[in-house]
């Protein structure tokens, strides 16, 4: 594997950056809801959401790349593109690296504003 | 239009059915992911994330077929597909009819379960 790289500062999570008010507000626009679209696409995968629960599971909300490749039995790469994915969406992070593995971490904000945007009123639902 | 037919008892909602736990309870299974997939992927699409919202966006969290066909400038049969692919993921329900028309109306606890799954815990978020 090389030589092995000093482990890497702990980062802050991306800020994260949502398109649009919850589906309640107002009617969404055309061009909000292909943004929308796009961000629940990267989540609306088997794989991507395992790899998701994977992080939640965790109390630091974090897998090694190690771990995730095992539990899903998949190939490396395989789990590369999909948290290539999700890091795309603005909803995990490479948050450091220690050997030949990274950590990967939820951004809890991106997530929070996904459910946020699709719940309904909360008036409207079985207490 | 053809005979217009005598207006149809109000519907009570299909029960909402959630396949799956909060991603942070515990590692999704392979076979709950799917079934999660599948639900996601009949949000993700822009012109059904703008009919959810434009029935969100009533207060009785309903909408008529013909103001749906009308706001998304979409035809009736596409607006029709779109409705379809809701309904099987029970999201909505054709609640009433009025002569031509439909009402279709979100089936809140579906909707509201769907966020819970995908939410992180609430500590992780920002206050």
């Amino acid at each position: 594997m090389g030589v092995m790289p000093k482990q890497l500062p702990v980062l802050d999570p991306p800020t994260a950056t949502m398109c649009c008010a919850p589906l309640a507000t107002a009617p969404l626009t055309a061009e909000d809801a292909k943004d929308l679209a796009a961000q629940l696409k990267a989540v609306a995968d088997p794989a991507r959401l395992r790899l998701l629960s994977l992080m939640m599971a965790n109390e630091d909300l974090e897998a090694c790349t190690c771990d995730l490749t095992e539990a899903l039995e998949l190939s490396q790469p395989t789990v590369s593109h999909h948290l290539k994915k999700l890091t795309e969406a603005g909803l995990v992070y490479a948050q450091r690296r220690e050997g030949p593995w990274t950590y990967y971490r939820v951004v809890p904000d991106a997530l929070a504003g996904l459910a946020n945007v699709i719940a309904p009123p909360a008036a409207a639902t079985v207490a």
